[in-house]
């Protein structure tokens, strides 16, 4: 139980998600002194649902991944990447070191055949009041046609089984609508998602359109996917903190005024909030025989909780399975 | 007179620059007879700083910029830059096809001695009550490390004498602070800018802290530039459609409630205007031996107003011939 916090954060939390999931069981990966403590108390319910599983060392969330990965016998990390290897457990939940998780999850679960690199990919809130499927959000910062493809095939399973979307419409990130615009990789991508008939390819669309729900899957690379996600988190967050001083500043106000406003406040949180870092918390690391989700090392209690649900979500839906089945219909094997 | 509307929305707000700027005189490009009209019933004084250039033809918003600059002969745009490159217009404010424009200034203007290609860039508002110069926007979708070196001093020019901060801090783009992230050419201009004894170089930001005044120059390829300012723009314009819609759904509002409301959003509504895509309208190309501003196609009258008047701002603080004197100390020049 890595992240920014540790067990402080993530057993509460785990608490928090076994409370509201009757049917779901929790294995707790790490040191067994930090995580015990936090479960006395607990109704007897809620604990037989829960299991330590011992390991003795953390990834430090600053280590180079590389070094990491080779030392990384006997870290929480690694002991969850196991059990869902083997079976013990169905789905892996980290809030640690990104880098280390991504490599080591590969290393060990490997991805799915037809898939060359596995992608972080989450589900954005939209204005239509629908979902968006984004990926890939930093896995791969380099990233080919080929590897933009299969992304375009994993966001559409996803769009359809997750977020229940009927033929979703996929879209690639560019710097403009024009064909001739972009990058090569980008036109070569969009050259082949044109001539895939189990896609629905709808074209380019700009950084813009992230929120506003004209497509349901959003392509990029990893690099332009992580700039995308982190404005957007950034924009909301000046945006929020502007209603906090805008309300501070005001002097003497009256009574009804002062109701007014918080009444108001709460409504446009509210709106807000969808779309806070705090609440998607849970990138989930699409390509790979077996599921594993990023939760944000600053993750709090309620955001933890959200990872966890995700990964439950990506269970129910079996992603894996069906990214296998639709990659064997659409891409063609390149051992045929 | 190009853009998506053309002369019945350049005109009106070329009329309302000059009124603000008594200084200012305004040489109008474009077809006398949709010029003249719009210029009836004005006062002496104003038209007396007016003058209209004949130019037979527009290019297309749509048209293939290589093809476009073939065939400019004789264009609103190849005329008005024709009028800086020999000193009649000290700047060209342009709504029209940005690739037109980009390739046309660099073939007529010629980029500054020590400058690969010219960069997009803009002033952006920030949460410290300052400003942030963001480049490059979209001219250069792929960057060498020299070009983002490059950007930088054109930026901490830009910062020092524009935006008026001393020893304006520079950071580069990327997705994460560690060193060790990234891509080649970032890593590379990193490596540079730490031993550039002119640039005050802080290091990485990743696209969360585009608004919030940890760098005073935001330092990208064109493509990450372009896809971050489109989705701030995105992110901006989605939550003030979310303000205006939750007023309206809003049912039987006290009148107090309703005037609280109303307060509120003008409040808020003031803050956002700030930050939205009509009010800091006006990308500067830089790098070129002469001052051109690229207004939004779809700008309004007020948006172009701005945008004229960023030149009106490069021109007084002479721009172009600072970002020279600046390449002569911070760069070696090739020829030496």
């Amino acid at each position: 139980m890595g992240g920014d916090v540790g067990p402080r954060v993530t057993v509460p939390a785990a608490l928090q998600a076994l409370a509201s999931n009757p049917a779901l069981k929790l294995l707790l990966v790490g040191q067994p002194d930090a995580i015990q403590p936090l479960l006395a108390q607990q109704s007897a319910e809620l604990t037989s649902r829960v299991e330590i599983i011992p390991a003795q060392s953390v990834i430090a969330n600053d280590a180079k991944p590389s070094a990491a990965i080779r030392q990384s016998k006997g870290t929480s990390m690694r002991t969850a990447l196991e059990l869902v290897k083997t079976g013990q457990a169905q789905a892996c939940v980290s809030a640690g070191n990104t880098g280390a998780l991504m490599g080591l999850a590969k290393l060990m679960l490997k991805s799915i055949e037809g898939i060359e690199r596995p992608a972080l990919m989450t589900i954005l809130p939209n204005q239509q009041k629908g979902q968006t499927v984004v990926l890939d959000l930093g896995a791969n910062v380099i990233c080919s046609s080929e590897m933009l493809v299969q992304f375009a095939v994993m966001g559409s399973v996803v769009a359809e089984e997750v977020a229940k979307i009927a033929s979703p419409r996929v879209a690639l990130l560019n710097i403009g609508e024009e064909e001739s615009k972009g990058l090569d990789n980008i036109r070569e991508a969009a050259a082949i998602l044109k001539e895939t008939a189990a896609i629905n390819y709808i074209g380019y669309v700009e950084g813009n359109e992230l929120l506003t729900g004209k497509t349901d899957v959003f392509v990029c690379d990893g690099f332009s996917g992580n700039v995308t996600l982190k404005t957007m988190e950034g924009v909301i967050r000046v945006i929020l903190s502007l209603l906090k001083s805008s309300e501070e500043k005001q002097t003497k106000p009256s009574w009804l005024m002062k109701l007014a406003k918080k009444w108001l406040k709460k409504r446009l949180m509210k709106r807000f909030e969808e779309l806070n870092p705090d609440q998607y918390n849970g990138a989930t690391l699409l390509g790979l025989n077996g599921i594993v989700i990023k939760s944000h090392g600053a993750a709090n209690e309620g955001a933890f909780k959200a990872a966890i649900e995700r990964a439950v979500q990506a269970v129910d839906r079996q992603v894996p399975d069906r990214i296998a089945a639709r990659l064997n219909i659409v891409l063609p094997r390149s051992d045929q």
